[in-house]
């Protein structure tokens, strides 16, 4: 037996040998991804267009740590509290990465008793989903998120925040675009005039906001049948949910006569009107459509709820068509942010704008990298190279491209010695270097600098003396 | 008995409910600090002088997931893995918090095999330390790595280095600064020669690396007493490391009768010539220091070390002296990079630069918060108020700024229908903003705006179509 035993022993410490030998995987974790340089370009361009436009309009910025207590989050996303990253209890607070930026944003707000700020953020935010990277989404991604907090006077930091997405979405060159715009207190009203019970709103909420995927009849059968409501109720939500317009739209509602009899669709409908004159100040009308089926999430918000939807894009086939959907969305929050056990509520409610960034990045890339333009995605800014046409002078390439930084000029130099010319301006080839500046024997003793372009091979000496400014001109656009 | 027990249960329950029902705590986590929109304005000076800099001599920039597998950090940190924040296991991978960024650079460079980069990377890393938030450390903070990977002619990246971490000292106005420069090899090759054992070099080491702080008397003494080298070989080395100075001091050690023996020490001081010759062309050797007692953390470092420190800062008198220390370091790394149960090892000899920005950032903040300047910092970038004289106006006013945002102009305007003149110039001293463009019924009349310079209280009519023109002009520095 002990002999057995022995082989026994022996053979499981055997196995137990081969399973602990698992094969180290290089790879980043699950729902993760790196950036190489050329996607930091993208993502850069992105951002930095949407931050300029964010200053423009005289936002703050602020950051808050990656993580955040687990009570801070706790009760915050209902079903959604299970994709929470927490991080293991080793002894100290028990903490967890931050699942959005509006509840890092409020408890911000609260601890610093702030009341009015205009603000963004823009960082990564953590969810344990099952993500679909190839459309794009991830467990590890960026938020874009624009607020702006406090009590004003009625819809002019909402047409603010419209104009901005407006903007921003211009700027971006993705092609035509659609802000569609809706109000809480009217869908509210609307269902109470068409006879929902109070208790269906938030169910039949959610088949209305379907209506950009299925057809209205799929839509009303789902109420009627799976959710219990009256057909004559269904019909006369249907005559409303199906119109778009403008700010003949909202006027036509304020006289309909059933919309005009309730109270908050009255109350909504007159913002709306004031929203829509303002929207033609700003001349921004041709693009924004009131949308009586808008009715995304409507569990913590109040009045004015809006997304921006981009439209096909003529100018930039796209080779699988992918439905883009949402790029942005923005919605008025109101609210008390409970914070448990404590006799303290904050008063929550700023006017928030979320640009779905990722999305954002990934059309950038597939514009510019599709597009027929001459555009290349550099991932360095470098204008110049400086480069030797003989096998020595490393010291005069030194002395000269200490000169251009000194000057402020973006250039690089080889790493080499004696590097051979066809292989410094096949580097500016491959990283689309536009200039490149030669010292030579003979050019030093002429006191000049040969400086080529690179798409034309054009050559020029230029005296050193104006070099940095010749360099600026031709790198200027 | 049965009674006993049942009121102790209860007492019990009731302890229990007491202790667990404990106040919610409104903070970040431990060692964990929001950015407030003064300090990231700041931060973003900081960040931007930086980036600027790596974007001049061509380098790329990546990113990588905060979080990566628990196996990729293990055994890279030795003892302060215990310092690594894990996740909590939730039926995925183990995942860990980055320590630092540089072996996410390594992993990232395997993964993608890739030999050759220029890159930086700004990102949080995160160290469950005993932070001293007062000193400016945190247990979420920000490095800032710039690396050279490749294989390139001697000392050519080396010199761009220290050139690069001069402009950023530089361009930060941090006041005056050194840069130490030290070879491993030169210190290898000094003990050997100063007859310490093999054994020895690594404690002997950190001894050397002691004397910014001690003076020679006590470091010799540590040397000797605690760790048994002989007085002779001690004296010895005290000769060498009290040396400092330039080009004049690598040459003269390149003749020194016992260092020019040494195969190591000669090949060192051969590349320090190198590099100073180098650093001449860049003309930075002013503020170069070839220092024999720079030691710094030599485990995994061959080649050149550097560390540059802030001098005493005569320009911006400090009210609290505190030991400023180091502000960047750098060293060229070498070695296998390890990958565990696999035949892949990864030949990983970046030339790494690290920045300790929170460091940077604390100093400008100071620097800025205390100078005599006119300068403020400000929070946001608005250009003009745009305001009204009387208390209507306000669809004139959105009317407006729209043609200024359009045109590019950062503006805001009050979000009231009707403020009073004076709320609007009080809100522009509050925040900085230079310039109020006002209109009013006799402006829009004569198709003009008021122009108004917050600081002089000047006014000018400007003409409406060469507003734009003017505030540009005006607010251009």
């Amino acid at each position: 037996i002990a002999k057995d035993m022995a082989k026994l022993l022996e053979m499981k410490a055997q196995l137990g040998g081969d399973e602990g030998k698992h094969k180290f995987v290089l790879k980043t974790p699950k729902g993760t991804r790196d950036y190489s340089p050329k996607q930091m370009a993208i993502r850069e361009r992105v951002f930095s267009t949407i931050t300029s436009c964010f200053r423009r309009h005289g936002a703050e910025v602020i950051d808050t740590p990656v993580f955040e207590l687990k009570e801070t989050l706790t009760g915050k996303y209902g079903e959604d509290s299970k994709l929470i990253y927490d991080l293991k209890d080793q002894g100290g607070e028990l903490l967890s990465l931050r699942y959005d930026l509006t509840v890092p944003f409020a408890r911000y707000l609260a601890m610093n008793k702030i009341t009015n700020i205009k603000r963004y953020h823009i960082a990564k935010v953590y969810r344990r989903d099952n993500p679909a990277m190839t459309r794009g989404r991830y467990r590890e991604f960026y938020q874009c998120d624009f607020d702006i907090a406090g009590q004003f006077d009625p819809m002019i930091p909402d047409a603010e925040c419209l104009k901005i997405v407006h903007e921003i979405l211009s700027d971006l060159q993705l092609g035509d675009f659609l802000i569609k715009v809706n109000d809480r207190r009217i869908l509210d009203g609307m269902f109470a005039v068409c006879g929902v019970p109070d208790s269906k709103f938030r169910t039949i909420c959610s088949s209305v906001d379907k209506l950009d995927k299925m057809p209205w009849e799929e839509v009303r059968s789902e109420m009627v049948g799976e959710k219990g409501l009256s057909p004559e109720a269904a019909d006369r939500i249907g005559e409303y949910v199906q119109l778009q317009g403008g700010l003949e739209l909202v006027e036509r509602l304020l006289q309909d006569p059933r919309l005009s009899q309730n109270k908050l669709a009255k109350e909504g409908l007159g913002d709306m009107k004031l929203l829509f004159e303002y929207l033609a100040l700003f001349g921004i009308t041709g693009k924004i459509s009131f949308d009586l089926s808008l009715a995304r999430g409507l569990d913590y918000y109040t009045g004015v709820i809006f997304e921006a939807v981009l439209l096909q894009q003529e100018n930039h086939p796209v080779e699988e068509p992918v439905r883009v959907g949402s790029v942005a969305g923005g919605r008025r929050r109101w609210g008390l942010w409970g914070l448990p056990d404590s006799p303290e509520f904050v008063l929550f409610t700023p006017l928030g704008l979320i640009l779905f960034t990722t999305k954002l990045m990934g059309l950038t890339y597939r514009v510019l990298d599709g597009s027929a333009s001459e555009e290349k995605i550099r991932t360095t800014e470098t204008q110049v190279l400086v480069a030797s046409a003989q096998k020595k002078l490393l010291e005069e390439r030194l002395k000269l491209i200490a000169e251009l930084w000194d000057a402020g000029i973006k250039a690089e130099v080889l790493y080499k010695k004696k590097p051979k010319l066809l292989n410094q301006l096949q580097y500016c080839e491959d990283t689309g270097i536009p200039l490149v500046a030669i010292v030579g024997e003979q050019e030093l003793k002429d006191g000049v600098v040969k400086l080529r372009v690179v798409a034309t091979r054009e050559e020029v000496n230029v005296p050193r003396e104006s070099l940095v400014e010749e360099i600026r001109k031709r790198t200027s656009q």
